[in-house]
């Protein structure tokens, strides 16, 4: 659990989660636990993803894969445990919120990871390999797989932080972009960096002839397809104060801009 | 997940939860959420421990285990879906009771599941294959891998139902005996029983030199420290009232006299 929670990571979710707490006018205390609990799902997808029986992974962020190193038994149940810390670490650690908004956090998270979420998109992209696969599913894959837990990190912040429904709202529309975002640019490095460079195994998709956006729209477009979800994102934020939103716009720039 | 979830299956955690909340003066429907939400979580732990690389089980009340149906990853990844719904399902379905006892319910089933629960149970398990193993280490075993969500489901059950910290501590040491007696009725009828009458593979525990209770023990000591179990149960269902404890008190004396 620690070897996959502690090694290094960009920590997005839980900055985002911060974040977005803060743009609300919460403190970063109040979101703390639940952007703990973040990382501790977001390890959690990463073990389980790399796992012989899925995506079957040597190497993720330029160390061996959990299964690697303690074998697949005690990956899968780090996992497990992983995820119901998660539940356990919010319901348990966080102060000074209303526990009627801590019940609303951990039910949108919950629904995040499950049938409707990071497990849907993970299901359809193991059923997807070697199939054409068309825009509108690459882009089912990646809004589940990928930013459903991005959506709900934004989400869980405002909502502990005390936003309004509409405050709520626009956030997850900010989250949902960049969480896609993500999963573009990780699709255009996959084919343009080298393995070392990205701390993973590179041009494994091209390898794997996996469905990714420039392989479906070209290195060009995909890159267009990137700035207009940066410029998406910001949009959403046009209403909240603008230094407050400051993390959240450099958020996004960072991650169109990220190298590995 | 349905597979795993709807198909037969004794419901002992689901029964154990809701007259726990009746024992202590709630009604059905306010524990009838967590109650769903334990089947998920017992469906979850069986799917994973059957896996290939855990116990690599064919079957599974009486039914082909989940992988041998729909492939290892899918497998994982049904458990995975489970155990977060589990824990939307709480939050977001659970009526009138107040969010700081449904908080404090996440935080138990959380703490349940976990490295200091069921997958510490599962981890000593697996380790100790083939292995001497010492009653203290078949103990720790079963206590975290059974019993563990079985005093879950009562302390929750209890907590919903608005019990006071007396009564909820109580009703976690009745559910701690029963767990037990769960286990050490199973390790007895892997030895006595055939495959058919178990819907399980039978005679695996020998098979695989395991360690149990009647190898540890003896049949005839394991059969009395069941019965030894049945009575420290219910001394802890004396305080209450004898009419509205009589499910638990039922709910003991299947456990032990159950027959697969």
């Amino acid at each position: 659990m620690r070897y996959s929670l502690l090694g290094n990571g960009k920590r997005m979710c839980p900055i985002l989660c911060i974040a977005s707490c803060e743009l609300v006018g919460g403190d970063e205390e109040l979101a703390m636990p639940l952007a703990c609990a973040l990382e501790m799902v977001h390890a959690m997808s990463l073990i389980h993803d790399d796992l012989p029986c899925m995506d079957d992974d040597d190497l993720r962020r330029g160390k061996p894969t959990n299964h690697k190193v303690f074998g697949e038994c005690i990956a899968v149940l780090a996992g497990d445990a992983l995820l119901s810390l998660a539940f356990e670490h919010i319901a348990s650690k966080t102060k000074n919120v209303s526990p009627d908004r801590v019940v609303r956090a951990i039910a949108e998270l919950g629904s995040a990871i499950g049938s409707r979420g990071v497990v849907a998109g993970q299901v359809v992209d193991i059923d997807s390999e070697g199939k054409e696969v068309s825009l509108k599913t690459l882009e089912y894959i990646h809004v589940h797989k990928t930013a459903k837990l991005v959506e709900a990190s934004a989400v869980c912040g405002a909502i502990v932080g005390g936003a309004d429904v509409a405050g709520i709202e626009r956030l997850r529309k900010y989250a949902r972009s960049i969480g896609l975002l993500y999963q573009v640019v990780d699709d255009i490095l996959d084919v343009t960096k080298s393995s070392e460079e990205l701390g993973k195994t590179a041009g494994k998709d091209l390898a794997s002839d996996k469905a990714t956006y420039p392989k479906l729209m070209g290195i060009e477009e995909a890159k267009k397809f990137a700035a207009k979800l940066v410029y998406q994102a910001n949009e959403e934020l046009a209403s909240f104060d603008s230094a407050k939103a400051a993390p959240l716009y450099h958020l996004a720039k960072y991650i169109v801009r990220r190298q590995n």
